[in-house]
């Protein structure tokens, strides 16, 4: 069983093997959009074509460092995801609502 | 002692209270910008003091639905903390890297 898995794993891309095992150590994963994206096995393409925009303009935006919540959101719910703003102080996280809210629900 | 708890918890802001009672729970408290200030007993003055900005900017941003990553951010830093995005997908969390990282670190 132990062989089969680690198979499996090696047949994974280095990003999807990453979110993989920090599943597995109860860690959470951490990436810039492009290796998520990567992740999810999606193409920029794909994405492009789920935001009705260019390839060029999903890459242009795979490499930005500040952006619109709204455009990160839209960004990461074309992969099938949803986005949540953690803040996190000394006591406790807490997560920002009634900001950029999904339309969709 | 369960009185004196209860005590303490009575004397604290709704929104402190809602943090407090989150973490007890194990969930994570949400709340808009304004409503995260106030758990923090902070006022606008006080975060305009700490941007360098107007109180009716801050009360201005606390009203917006949309705004820059970096707005957002430089927002929870002048309350204490720091800004985590979260991508959600069915098989788990990723945090969302290289996008606006704090500049003093």
């Amino acid at each position: 069983m132990a062989t089969k898995f680690s198979e499996l794993r090696e047949r994974m891309s280095p990003e999807a093997q990453a979110m993989a095992q920090a599943k597995t150590d109860e860690m959470m994963a951490e990436m810039p959009l492009q290796e998520l994206r990567r992740a999810r096995e999606l193409s920029q393409k794909a994405i492009a074509e789920v935001l009705h925009v260019s390839q060029a303009r999903v890459s242009k935006m795979e490499k930005r460092t500040d952006m619109y919540l709204s455009t990160l959101r839209t960004h990461i719910e074309a992969m099938g995801g949803s986005l949540d703003l953690v803040a996190n102080f000394p006591d406790g996280k807490v997560k920002i609502s009634h900001l950029d809210e999904p339309t969709h629900v």
